[in-house]
């Protein structure tokens, strides 16, 4: 019983702070995403391949969890995009304090969209809101068609689902119905995109889909 | 700090009661192996591929752990192997007691062998010991090969891993050495096989890796 009643008791002093986190990207006109996805899913590769089709358009940064080491962010810092590196020294996902001090570290008149890649977790990182104005999860076409009613939390709490690694379809028994099937009877606002970041192809719809998102959150404020 | 305290202390409790679980299935000569890895890295299709492997051999049954649906216990079912399912009702990972429920709910005088599929998770599964005398993680190669250092506690904590889906291998940059050699630096013993379950390749060496060493424990008994 003790440790339910912690457990939610931390979950509402996260919520706390994730709201102060919002108000603080808010009052710097920060767009501010939050990629969730099974280690493995290709939320890093989504990150560098769409690097190009942002630049030009916005200041784009990104807070990157991990567990251990810095490969992610030396990653995205190559290819050009300013990064933060959280370890979470063996947590299994991102808290809210965690990228307020990530937030405290950066100069937040230098961006109008940032991403936050979390640690590599279908289940944790789900209860655990940020301060992000869109959640996208990304779904490895190699992890299977189950994912969805398997994780279902993951799935109900996001704005939208990116089934990745498209260029393996052919090679596994992935059924896109299914997802998109599944996906929508546990959240029918969810949308559902689709690209390979090894390739490339949908990775231009992807950074377009974030871009509109962020245009309707300017335009309704 | 109270958050780290509790945290401490239930995993002492969750240790306790591993070391219960496995009392008990030492007494009954049943071996048991924690099979670990993210969501959707093969475990379940392993297990199914196995069976066949294993018939005549052992008494082999298996407890599943998922956070909602008895999907993986029924496709288990279907192959022919005794299931027990453990819905975790949204926890990332099993817990000790879980498993002494699944232990009471069992005749333990039916098994030789007996795998716990985990949570799809690779971190929080690794720090709960359930009853096992051996851990396989099952890494797919699409989940890339920079797993090992990012996800350390796994890797450094495990017996065996099992690297799956080398089927992909050709459609994937996934370095098999370097998985090796991150492996053996955080855990010199590990023992490192590689499969697909999909095809079936490599699958009878698994099977055969798991009977020898349930064939060493009763040995050094």
């Amino acid at each position: 019983m003790k440790k339910v009643v912690v457990a939610k008791e931390i979950l509402k002093a996260n919520d706390a702070i994730a709201r102060e986190n919002l108000s603080k990207l808010d009052a710097a006109n920060i767009f501010c995403v939050n990629l969730l996805g099974s280690p493995g899913s290709g939320k890093t590769t989504l990150l560098e391949k769409m690097t190009p089709f942002l630049k030009g358009q916005v200041r784009a940064g990104v807070i990157e969890g991990d567990l251990a080491t810095s490969e992610d962010a030396d990653r995205i810092e190559k290819v050009g995009l300013p990064s933060i590196q959280i370890n979470t020294g063996g947590g299994c996902h991102l808290e809210a304090n965690m990228v307020a001090n990530a937030l405290d570290a950066l100069d937040l008149s230098q961006f109008d969209l940032l991403f936050i890649e979390n640690v590599g977790n279908l289940v944790c990182t789900a209860g655990h809101q940020l301060g992000e104005r869109l959640r996208m999860v990304v779904l490895s076409s190699a992890e299977g068609d189950d994912k969805v009613v398997k994780y279902p939390p993951m799935f109900q709490k996001t704005n939208s689902v990116l089934i990745n690694k498209a260029d393996l379809l052919p090679y596994t028994e992935f059924s896109i119905e299914r997802v998109h099937e599944e996906a929508r009877r546990l959240n029918p606002d969810v949308e559902i995109l689709q690209a390979s970041a090894r390739t490339g192809e949908g990775i231009e719809e992807v950074a377009e889909f974030i871009l509109a998102k962020r245009q309707e959150w300017l335009e309704a404020r």
